[in-house]
C-alpha cells in the first residue's frame, strides 16, 4: 500500500476492504511521505519493520527483489491525486499490478501515459469505483443491459454533500485541504473529488457512453481555488439526456448519491445511503422494491452479497468487492490467463479525465454544448 | 367557472377546492365550448339552467347584469392555457375578479396585455400554483425570509412525471392531447404544463429571482411538437445557482415536485407527494423533521392547516388555501380594501411567462447562459 | 349537526368533509350545549338564526315539523361520547338518519338499546371511522377478499399518538378534558378513543372476526381515571393471530395508525400518515409499492379517489367518502330503497363496544384470554 | 472456532466480522461434527490441515498442548443451540475463553451448569448479540442511560421475518431445519432464535429489566414442533410496560428488527434494516434524525463506526464490534486485568434463558401474567 498513513480516511477503507474476505493480506506499505510516520503505521497495522518503507519507490525496488512467494502480489495506491501517477508509473515499471484510489491522474494527458505504461507492462489495473460494486447496482446494470427499461431516455445522478459548506481547509483538516489544493488534488475539486463517481456511475449502469456536457462549476465558499459545486447536462451516444449534479457544500448532506435513470418502458431509482434498496417504476404498475439479498436477483447482485436479506450491507463490502475481484484476477493472471478484470480500469480512468478535462472546459466557455471525445 | 365540463382534471379540483371551507359557492358556469356540455355539467352540479351558459361572453354578460348580491362576484378560469387570456379580458372588461390557472397565458406578450387590463379595470387577480400553498411551503418561504438557512447558494428543484411517457395524445386522451398541442397549450409543453410551477416555488420560497437561465428542453416521445422534458441551469439575484428538472416521460414517476434549498447555515427539503413533512439539515447538528399541524410551525403554516399533526392534508387542502383567501381578499376588496392579497398573481405571471420564453430561446442557442429579463 | 361548536375539533372536519363533493348543505344545527355558543357557531357558518338550535331536542321537533324538502335530512353527532346515544335515539324517533361519530355509545347496553331503536326506526345509521374509508385501505379488504393474501395468519394494528404524555386534561385544554373524563368518555380512555379505530380497521380490512382477547390497558401519567395507553392480544375466528397497541403517551408520535397483515401467500401493510402507499409483500418476490390515483387499483379504492396519482389525499377526503356515500344512501333511501349502505353501522358500533367492554374486562382480569362475545 | 461449516450461515458471518479490523486471525477450526466437511472448510479458509480438527474435544486438547504464542486464545462457538453448553464447558477446562453465539444454551439449568463452569474458569464469556452492537443502538443507550427520554413508559421491540412462512423444513433447507428441530434448538423455535435477540436489544438499551412477561406463542405453519411466531407483554422493573413481537411467518418481511422507546420527555425509534439512523422524537419539538458517523454522536457510537456519516455501515460491521472488543477483553486478560468486558456476557446469556423459560410457561398458562425470576 502506499499512502493511507494515520489520519488518512480512505487507506483505512481500502484495509478494512482487503481483510473482509480473507483472500488479502498487507503485507508491507510506503503509507507516508514522512518515514516516520509510515514505520508508525506499519507498526499499528502489526507488519514487520522491514516492510515499512520510507518511500514507494525503495518499496517497489526491495519488494521486486524478494523472492516470488514472498514479495507483494499487487499494490493499492490511497494517495492524495497527484501522485496517483508517479506511484502507477513506478509500481507497474517494476512488475507489479495496481489497484488505485480515483481519480486515476490528475490530467488526461497523464493518464494518456498512465495507458501506455499499462500497455506496456501487461499487468492489472483496477481504479476503486466502489458505487458500482454495491450489489444492487449490479443489479440495476443487469437488467438494463437485459433491455428490461427499453432504450434509455434520461439519467439523473447526483453527488451531493455538504462537509465542504465551510471553509474547512482552512482550519487544519487533513482531508479538505488537499482536496481543495490544485498541486495535490489536480484541477478539479468536486467534479474531481466525487463527480467523476456520478459520472463513472452513470456510465457503468446505463452501458452508454456521454458524448456531449454543458457545465458549470462553482466557487461557492470564497477564497476557494477549486470548485466546491457543480452541475452538468448530458448527452448520451443513444440520444438521451441527463443531468450530473455534484455539491459539497449542500450543507447537511452526508453522501447523497443517487441514480435515476428512465427508459421507455421502466425506470431505475439507486441511493447509496440506502443501498440495499433498489425501486424499479414501470408505467401502470406498481413500483417494486427490490432489496439485496434475495434470491430473485440476478448473479451478478447474488455474488456481491455476503448476507441474507435484511441484514444490511454498506460501504466497506462494496469496496471489498472490488479487492475480492482484483485479487481473483491476480490470481487468474499468475495462473497465465490474460482477460481484463470485469471492473473499473483503465477505459474508466480515461473516460473519467476526459470527463472532467471537458467539464473544466465547457464550465469556462460561454458555448453550450462541448463535446467530450472518445479518449484514444 | 370557464372551462372544467366532464372529463376535465383540474376544473374538478377548483371546485372541490373552493366548497372545501364553505366560503365560496359556485352560481354559475360556462364549462365547455360545447354548449350542450356546458349545461350537462351544470345540470350535474345542481345549478339553475338559466346560470349555465354556453359560452364565457354570454356569461359575464349576463352575470353583469345581475343585481350586485346575485351576480358571481369572481370568475375561476380553468381551460386549456390559449383562452386565458381572452377570458381574463373579457372578465376584467365586464368587471369580475380572475382567479386564473397557470400559465397564465401562452407568450409574455400575451401576459403584458392581460398586465395593462388588469392595472386599467382595477380588479383583483390571482394564479392558482397551488403547491407554493401548502403549510410545510409557506413554512419553508417563511424560514428562509426570517434568515434561517442564510444567505441562499443552492436552489434544487424538480417536477418529474410519468404520465406522458408514451404517445397519450394520440389515444383520444383529453388531458394529454391539449397539453402537448402548440395551438391550445402555447409554445411549451412540459416546461409550460409544470416547469412554470417548479420555477414559481423555488423563487416564492427562497424570495429570489432568476437572473440567467442555461436551457435543454427535450421532445423524447417522437413526433411530439413541444417539449415533454427539460433541464435549466438558474442563476439567481443573490449569486446562488440552481437546477431546475421538469419531465413528463420519466416513467413510473407520478407527480414528484420536489424541493431543495442550501444556504450558508441550513438546508430545507420537501417533497410534494410527502407534503406534511419537511426536513431541515444543518451542519453538526441532526436533521429536523417538521411535521405539519404542530405548533411549533410559523403563523403562515399554522393558518394554511386545517388538522392537527398526523391527520395529512393534500393537494385539495393547499388549493382550498387559494380560494379560501382568494374569497377573503374579494371581501376585503368589496369592503372598500385596496390592497393586493398575499397570493400569487400578476407578478408571477409574468415572471413566469418570461422564464418560459427565455427557457425556450435558451434551449434553442448556442450560447449558454442568457438572460432573464424582469418583466416591465 | 349537534355538537361541534368553537373549540371542538372533529366537528370541523365533518363539516369539511360534508361540503366537499357539494352533494350535502349544513341547514341547522345544535352546535354546543350551551345555546349562545350555539347560536355563533351557527351564525359563523352563515347559518339563518332560526335554524341555530339551542339544544338538540327543540331542533328535532322543529325540523320534524318542517316540510320535507325543508327539513334537514339527517343527523351527525359530533359530541363528546356520553350524548351519542341520547342524540341518536332522538334522532330516530324523529325520523331523522343519524351518521354519528365514535365510539357509538359508552356502554353495550347502550348500544342494544341503540340498536333496538334503529331496528323500530327503520331509518340509516352509520357511524364516523374514516380510516377504513382510505381508497388503499379499501384496495387492502379488496385483495384479502379476494384472497390475493391466502389465509390470514397474523394482523399487527397500532394506533399510536404522544398528545396526552402530558397532563393536558388539567390545562383546561377542551379535547382531552372530555376524553379522559369518565362522565363524558364512558369507561374508556384511549381504547374507546381510538382503539376502536383500530379494532374496527382490523376487522373491516381482513373481513375477520375477533373472537378472543387478552389485554392490559394502563394509565400512565399519574393521576388519570381512564386509560391512556394499551396492548391487547387478539385472536380471529379463522384460527389467525393479532396484536392491537393504542397509546396516547407514545411522546412524539402524531396519528400513527398503521394495519399489517401476513396471510400464507403475501402481507400488506398501511401507514395512515402517508395514507396513499401500501406495500403488498410476498415471498420470493419484490415488494410492491401501490399508490393511490392509479388505474391498476379496483373499484374500491378507484371510486375512493378524486385525483391522479402523485397529488396527496389526506384525512378529508377519506372523511369525506364516508359522507358521500352516507348522502348516496339517503338519497336511495328516499327513492324507496331499503338496502343497507356498505358503510361502518350499528353491526360495527355493536362490536366496537363489544370490543371495549372486553378489553376493559380482561384488563382487570388475571386470566389471559376472555372471550368476545358476537353482540346479538 | 467450533461449527459453521460450509452451508452454514452465521460461521461466515463470524469470519469476516472477525477479520475486519485485522486484530484477529483464524488459526484452528472443528467446523463440523463431520471431519471430511471440517477440514474441506479448512482447507478453503486457507487453514493449515493439522489444525482443521475433527471434533471440537480433540482441537481443544491439541491446542491447549500448544506454546503459548501458537496456540487459539478463544473460541468462537457457531453451532446449532443444543452443542452451545458442551462446547463452552470443554472450552472453559482447556482453559479458553468464549465467544459463543446465543441463545447461550438450550435451557436455563444449562445456563447456570455455564455460569458456573464460568465462574469456575476465572475465563472471559462473551454472547454475540450483534444488534446492540450497532452505533446508534448504542447512541440510544447512552442517551437513555443520561436521560434524555426522562423516566421510560412504553418499549415496542418487533423482529418480525417471514422466511419460514412455508414449511422449508422439510425442503432440506439446513438453516430451517435444525432451528425448528427442538433436539438442535431447544424448546423454542421463533423466540430462541430472534426472539432472545430483541429481549436483549429492548433491555440493553433502556437498562431496565423486564419482571413479569403475558405470552402466547404460535405454532402457526402445521406440522410443527416449535413456535414460528409470537408476542408477549412486558413489565419493566421501573414499572413500564411493552412489547415484543417476534415472528418468522410474516410473509415478505426480511430482518425487521425494530426498537421503539418513550420516555417522559422524549422518544426513540430504530430499525436494523437501515441502522443509521435513529429517530428522536419530543414533545412540541421536530423529530430529529439522528445519522451515523457524525460528530454529534457521543463515544459509544463514535467508537463502533468506521466511516464518515452516508457511507452506510451494516450488520458485519457491528458484529466485528463485538469481535474487535471481545479480542480487547482478551488482550487486556492476558495483560493481567481482570475487568469484564463491556459485552453480552453471562448475565445476559441467563436473562436470556429465563426469559425463553418464562414466555414457553406463560405461553402454555391461562393466567395473564408471569414472573420473569431474576436468575441467581
Amino acid at each position: 500500500m502506499v499512502g493511507g498513513g494515520e489520519g488518512a480516511f480512505i487507506g483505512a477503507v481500502h484495509r478494512q476492504a482487503a481483510r473482509l474476505d480473507g483472500e488479502i493480506e498487507l503485507v508491507c506499505g510506503a503509507f507516508s511521505s514522512d518515514p516516520e510516520r509510515s514505520a508508525a503505521t506499519g507498526r499499528a497495522l502489526s507488519l514487520p519493520a522491514a516492510r515499512c518503507y520510507p518511500d514507494y519507490l525503495t518499496m517497489f525496488r526491495a519488494e521486486a527483489g524478494l523472492p516470488a512467494d514472498e514479495r507483494m502480489q499487487f499494490v493499492a495506491i490511497v494517495t492524495p491525486n497527484h501522485l496517483h501517477l508517479p506511484v502507477a508509473l513506478a509500481a507497474l515499471e517494476h512488475g507489479f499490478h495496481v489497484l488505485s484510489d480515483k481519480p486515476a491522474t490528475v490530467s488526461l494527458e497523464e493518464c494518456r501515459r498512465l495507458a501506455a505504461a499499462l500497455r506496456a507492462s501487461g499487468r492489472l489495473y483496477a481504479l476503486t469505483h466502489p458505487y458500482a460494486a454495491y450489489p444492487l447496482v449490479r443489479e440495476a446494470a443487469a437488467r438494463i443491459a437485459a433491455g428490461e427499461l427499453g432504450t434509455i431516455r434520461k439519467v439523473v445522478v447526483e453527488y451531493v454533500q455538504g462537509w465542504l459548506a465551510t471553509p474547512l481547509e482552512r482550519t487544519g483538516h487533513k482531508q479538505a485541504s488537499w482536496r481543495l489544493d490544485p498541486a495535490r488534488a489536480g484541477p478539479s475539486g468536486c467534479f474531481g473529488d466525487i463527480g467523476v463517481h456520478a459520472f463513472q456511475l452513470a456510465e457503468h449502469v446505463t452501458g452508454l457512453e456521454v458524448t456531449e456536457i454543458c457545465c458549470e462549476l462553482n466557487r461557492v465558499v470564497p477564497g476557494r481555488a477549486l470548485d466546491d459545486d457543480g452541475t452538468a447536462l448530458l448527452r448520451f451516444d443513444n440520444g438521451a439526456h441527463g443531468v450530473l449534479l455534484a455539491s459539497q457544500i449542500s450543507v447537511g448532506e452526508e453522501n447523497a448519491l443517487t441514480l435515476r435513470v428512465y427508459g421507455e418502458a421502466a425506470g431505475l431509482e439507486w441511493r447509496q445511503e440506502e443501498p440495499n434498496t433498489l425501486l424499479v417504476k414501470r408505467d401502470g404498475r406498481p413500483a417494486e422494491r427490490i432489496r439485496a439479498g434475495n434470491a430473485y436477483l440476478g448473479p451478478a447482485a447474488q455474488q456481491a452479497t455476503r448476507l441474507p436479506a435484511g441484514h444490511p450491507e454498506g460501504y466497506i463490502e462494496a469496496f471489498a468487492n472490488l479487492y475480492r475481484e482484483f485479487a481473483a484476477a491476480v490470481r487468474a493472471f499468475e495462473a497465465g490467463e490474460r482477460t481484463a478484470p470485469a471492473l473499473p480500469g483503465i477505459r474508466e480512468a480515461l473516460r473519467g479525465m476526459a470527463f472532467l478535462e471537458t467539464a473544466l472546459a465547457a464550465s469556462a466557455s460561454p458555448a453550450k454544448w462541448h463535446r467530450l471525445e472518445a479518449p484514444a
